[in-house]
């Protein structure tokens, strides 16, 4: 979000600050997704990285169109929140040790990610609707499942192949 | 999440450092919470944010509980996820224009905080029941099922109170 100070006068305004919010999010994961699935361990983590750098960018596109709809600019902020976890995320590809414990951190680190961007989405999505934007509003929801998708893929990575290799050759 | 190289050789090494950056997250929003209470126009969305600085402190406490258990130390980090966020926070707290879109705003801003938590803890309670430490993962959910329950409500305040206020009112 901005730095300047916020002017809030309709919903609309929110509406789209909260979109540059997720427009900002969404090119700073392009850039950072990468970088995860160089690192990971996994064959199955790995693919799930690329597979939603893929969708990340169809997020990208479909905000773009929003933006077009709207007759808005898409740019000029840059989402804080989404820095921080991005930083964090840069922790653990960088982090030394046991390569499974690895993927276990940026596993979470990828979740935290999913779950900011699964609040922003509804938040939006929400707003959308509440403004009578139909065609905005199922946009949204159409990325808001498959962030929550890629959430239980998540999940299921770490609960069926990385925690169990990690917990064999744990040191406690 | 720390800013020196991380090692991690074993899942509890894992575990401590989400408990860490948890425990950072939950001290900044300690402090950021009764601005966002101070500010909000809505009486139901101002004792939301209040009951939930209640709840904050008890779940800094149940982290105390769990590094007594484990026998490590709390601080030490900085979760910089958390430091975005509250900045995102503070510019809707300073936001000017319409109270009831501030208010729509602030919810947003909360259910992103409450999204990071829900992902943070669920990581850290599947690392703490890898880990059989059963005790410890109790705990945890507990945390995790309050941070959800936040989040439910808030969404409710959103779509009975705050939005309907503001859209009535919105310039479109």
């Amino acid at each position: 979000m901005r730095f300047t100070t916020l002017k809030l006068d309709s919903l609309r305004d929110l509406l789209l600050e909260e979109l540059r919010d997720l427009y900002s999010a969404e090119t700073q994961l392009v850039d950072a997704l990468p970088k995860m699935a160089e690192v990971a361990n996994s064959g199955g983590l790995k693919a799930a990285f690329e597979h939603h750098l893929e969708q990340t960018e169809g997020h990208v596109q479909r905000l773009d169109d929003i933006f077009r709809v709207l007759k808005e600019k898409s740019a000029g902020e840059t989402c804080e929140a989404m820095k921080g976890l991005i930083k964090e995320g840069d922790i653990l590809v960088n982090a030394q040790g046991d390569p499974d414990v690895r993927d276990a951190g940026l596993i979470g680190a990828a979740q935290r990610v999913e779950h900011y961007e699964i609040a922003g989405y509804g938040t939006a999505r929400t707003l959308a609707l509440r403004l009578g934007e139909k065609q905005i509003a199922d946009s949204l929801q159409a990325t808001l499942n498959e962030e929550a998708e890629a959430d239980r893929k998540l999940t299921s990575i770490a609960e069926e192949q990385v925690n169990v290799s990690a917990a064999s050759r744990a040191k406690r």
